[in-house]
């Protein structure tokens, strides 16, 4: 993107990951040039755990050698940085505030949900009670839309690229069926929209890779 | 203040909250007229269930007949559109990343904590471990600074309310001592400057009064 050659920007993040791929998402559609930086995350390196003390985690965007931390935080920062390419929040408050509210929502939700979903037992049950209650709140919120940021995608449909990509495989991996197209048809048709979208295509990792990693990493022993 | 008499600003919210009290707060800082509507958080209105059907809590701000909810995102808003009185989040964008990063860490980590101090045995011991851990970083962070937005009372200060008033009147009233004036110096000297500025006199709750209600609510049994 001409003008931005000159800056330094780097992020810290893992391929993999559901919270770096926001943040590479957001920069894509601000068409930012930046370097990933792959991080081990058994065994971060010195860089990033100066660069996020606080949590010591991925993603940390290092822009003109500031660090900034936390994939929401971040993502604000780029809209308000770069000012070219597709704007990710919209310019009304009171519409910046409904991407907000849905972007925290899904952020609080979902990613925690998917961890207790893969324990055991009674924790399991609340779990699967809980996530099927978010989805049903999802569901409801897609009416008459087409993202969660109405005919765009936003914020918020930059946050749920959790359940846009990774939520299948990871039904599939751990042999887990929650997000049925029967109950939940509008979520389905949002993630046809969502990894059909020409941002996402060259934005999200490969399925198929994905797979692998989380048939490696995260199947669950028998 | 000058032009916003026409406007219609309601709060859904209760006196002692200290997530409602972050939006009074806000709206005092804009000089913005608004209309406190006390809800009974044991018995929610028929309103407050309308406008917030997803999480069904206070605070909820109604400006104009269109309602936010979830109180970051109700500050955000507030300063997205009144642009007069105090500014609550700075212009740059990487001050606004950390304003942003500093508020939603005190959110997510102080307020839950509290709730798990007043458990018993070994979860309220790692929940007095983790928010002594919550404390330190606090700590660190107002190293050379008198608040948390530096020289002025910013978003992160104002999501800290319950820090800076709820924290010690919870511990005198359960009788738990964390906050320790020899291990929080720094803490302690902000919570000093926050009650006495000139805002927080006119928006926070009477300490006493405060005292009162959770002495009635939440004293443990014994």
């Amino acid at each position: 993107m001409a003008g931005y050659e000159e800056e330094e920007v780097k992020l810290f993040g893992a391929w993999g990951s559901p919270f770096s791929s926001r943040v590479e998402i957001a920069l894509k559609m601000k068409g930012v040039k930046y370097q990933l930086i792959e991080e081990d995350t058994g065994n971060k390196s010195p860089l990033l755990l100066k660069y996020n003390p606080v949590h010591k985690k991925i993603p940390v965007l290092l822009h003109n050698g500031k660090p900034i931390a936390e994939s929401i935080v971040i993502i604000e920062y780029i809209d308000d940085t770069w000012k070219s390419g597709t704007p990710i929040l919209p310019q009304h408050p009171h519409q910046r505030a409904m991407a907000r509210f849905w972007a925290k929502y899904i952020d609080d939700k979902l990613v925690p949900m998917w961890k207790s979903i893969r324990s055991t037992g009674e924790e399991q049950e609340q779990a699967t009670k809980e996530t099927e209650e978010a989805l049903r709140t999802l569901e409801n919120e897609l009416q008459g839309k087409k993202f969660f940021g109405g005919e765009t995608i936003g914020l918020a449909d930059i946050i749920a690229n959790f359940l846009g990509l990774w939520f299948g495989i990871l039904e599939e991996v751990c042999e887990i069926k929650v997000l049925t197209q029967d109950k939940y048809p509008r979520i389905h048709q949002w993630i046809n929209e969502y990894v059909e979208s020409s941002v996402m295509k060259t934005s999200l990792p490969k399925r198929s890779e994905l797979l692998s990693l989380f048939q490696t990493y995260f199947k669950p022993t028998k």
